[in-house]
């Protein structure tokens, strides 16, 4: 079977005078990779007619799938629609299904259709329309000899929905894909190099169809085993049988698979032993509990959070003792195992989470330097507390209290 | 004066197969850019020499200046190094001083050269070796017929320190480089298409060297205007002056300059007034508070949050009237305005913050749909509050609520 090639254009002077990071490349390279489609090229051109013309007829003769984001805004720096319906020699028509769609978004926000809007809907009578849910840019699909040509908006929050609901399936009609198989087993509380030696053995002895993939985020690290051939039910077994022999190996810090985020997973385990968690935050800075409520349905669970950046606060709402501050400092073992206790009692939760720490850059000593945290997870049967020695930079030092936050509250879980 | 362009190719499939995120590109863009090269394209091709030379040799037709990126290890899918000294017909040769460096980098961490780490010394005998400070490849800089092609390393914390010591200095001697002036206005509150329909005339208006550009955000537009041309005393003028007749038509909704975030110019009005902030979240979360204590210095006027998640606890901890939640029901006027409050004062702060609504997607009633949110801003002189209509989407629901909130809390602190 022949590979399908694709190439990915963004264009936007704002990407390439670095002032907006293109995740949208990256967001549809992992699209058409996991379809599985070959990602042979991706070009940046500004919002420039005879660049962008040079890069749709760069990629027309030689990647069967273009898939194109920006420039479709309202806006008249916004060139991709005149252009390609130029590149393939189509009229422009109002489009009456992408009218009402436009006009229903504008209406349902209460506001008034603008003439600038209306022209939305203004499509190359020779594309295929394709729906924008969250916006009001249309997408356009254009086919031609054997080629075909996707334009979305450049809003990520736009054009993702747009590439796993609309194109990516259309695209699967239009090209006959190999066999792939992708599996994400998502670890926590283990660095890259340590995980990689761990599993080295297993990893040499995998069969040739499987790739591997270490994947590493702030204090996580996904590993993902892509296989392909010609049978989807074969490669699955294979996959099936690795992950069989890896798990023993690494299952304490395994904790979900796929996209599943550490807090999904916490919250699924919360659910299923019908218990409810109450966060006490003073570096995390309410980093956790924006977490946890950024999952669906997780006020079935999530009594609240508070977050006490100030001592008073600790004291007063927390009912830390005022001698242990004084006496241990906002930032120890005593502190937090207080607040988490606090936090529990206050909320009336099952679990009470807490952190305290020196997320920086200022308000380090040689005693406790930037990036020293502490964090607890109260339960029924008592306190457990966990020294962190985290870096520099206090964005990293927020993210990595939460995760390590979560990690705690799974432990803890696991055991309660 | 002519522009001298500038092209950035990084290799490498783990960009293509969407497991690292390119943020080589931007930030080489953004390098390039502020020394006043006009970045006209950006290519990501595979470890594949075929496309890899394709892409060079396209670069060197359109381009000045091309900055390549990957490819640079010791291991053998690293083709960099070997195809461009085919492209520029040059010997290899070992580098006395890079072996000598090379040398310096193992033994200053007390590790032994090996032979592959050895081949990195290795160099096309026509390129200028050019000094890696934080790893073991050297980056090469080659010159033919007035364009320059420089490689450099792909991990970011050898080559960024590489591109403004070494790259864009050695850049310079080589051409003779525009003037350029940038000014990014940050605005919120008003949507892309108001805010281009607003201020189209002036837009129009615009002095030729003066190029406009809007840059959309969660709830949020940056303006950008990028002058051009010989004498940057000239350019600041010219874009002075047109900021000068733009902010009366846009005032209300300007919050800051360049990188500075909603929350970071709240940061600064806090400051600036001594008053302190305390938030009462429940559809967003912790949201707010999170935004706010990213900013570092942030505990000199944040007080706090109780993200009240359950109506227990916008009762017992924040104060909120039995009756108002029973009588209004938790997503009001009413509720959040005891929520603003009850946090002022239960956390001893100037201003008390307060969200409630429904983020979706469960829980949305035909009275109060998914993405209804009121939000309140309490202060000594009374309580403002604000009802959303937003959308759908539980994540975007809670940014936008944040967004709005904090630009309540913006427009209350103008008056008090």
């Amino acid at each position: 079977m022949r590979n399908i090639t694709a190439e990915i254009i963004t264009v936007g002077d704002e990407l390439l005078y670095g002032q907006t990071l293109d995740t949208n490349s990256h967001y549809m390279s992992q699209k058409l990779d996991e379809a599985g489609f070959s990602v042979k090229y991706r070009v940046t051109v500004g919002d420039v007619a005879k660049d962008m013309n040079e890069a749709f007829a760069q990629a027309e003769s030689r990647s069967d799938v273009t898939l194109i984001t920006g420039g479709l805004g309202p806006t008249e720096d916004d060139l991709t629609k005149p252009l390609l319906a130029d590149f393939f020699n189509s009229e422009m028509a109002i489009n009456e299904e992408a009218l009402a769609e436009v006009t229903e978004y504008f209406e349902s926000r209460g506001r008034k259709l603008t003439e600038l809007n209306r022209g939305q809907a203004l499509l190359p009578v020779k594309c295929t329309k394709i729906r924008n849910r969250y916006g009001t840019a249309p997408g356009m699909l254009f086919e031609r000899n054997g080629k075909v040509f996707v334009s979305m908006p450049g809003v990520p929050r736009e054009m993702r929905p747009m590439v796993v609901e609309e194109v990516i399936p259309e695209l699967k009609k239009h090209f006959e894909l190999p066999a792939i198989a992708h599996r994400i087993i998502r670890t926590v509380g283990i660095g890259e190099s340590f995980l990689a030696d761990k599993i080295k053995d297993w990893a040499q002895a995998l069969p040739k169809e499987i790739a591997l993939a270490y994947l590493p985020e702030e204090g996580q690290v996904k590993l993902r085993m892509t296989a392909k051939g010609s049978d989807h039910g074969t490669l699955k077994n294979l996959i099936d049988e690795a992950e069989g022999k890896l798990l023993p190996m690494i299952q304490e810090y395994v904790y979900g698979y796929g996209e599943e985020s550490l807090e999904e997973a916490i919250g699924k385990i919360l659910i299923e032993k019908n218990k409810t968690l109450a966060t006490a935050e003073s570096c995390s800075g309410g980093r956790v509990a924006s977490k946890i409520t950024s999952i669906a349905g997780s006020s079935a669970y999530f009594q609240g959070s508070v977050v006490a950046y100030q001592n008073s606060v600790k004291e007063k709402v927390l009912g830390v003792n005022l001698d242990t501050i004084s006496e241990h400092g906002a930032v120890s073992e005593q502190t937090v195992r207080e607040m988490a206790e606090g936090v529990r009692g206050l909320l009336n939760a099952d679990i009470g989470l807490a952190s305290s720490g020196i997320a920086g850059p200022g308000g380090g000593t040689e005693e406790k330097p930037v990036g020293t945290v502490w964090i607890a997870c109260a339960t029924a049967s008592g306190v457990e507390t966990k020294l962190l020695h985290l870096g520099k930079f206090r964005q990293n030092n927020i993210e990595l209290t939460a995760v390590h936050l979560l990690n705690l509250a799974r432990k803890c879980l696991a055991k309660n």
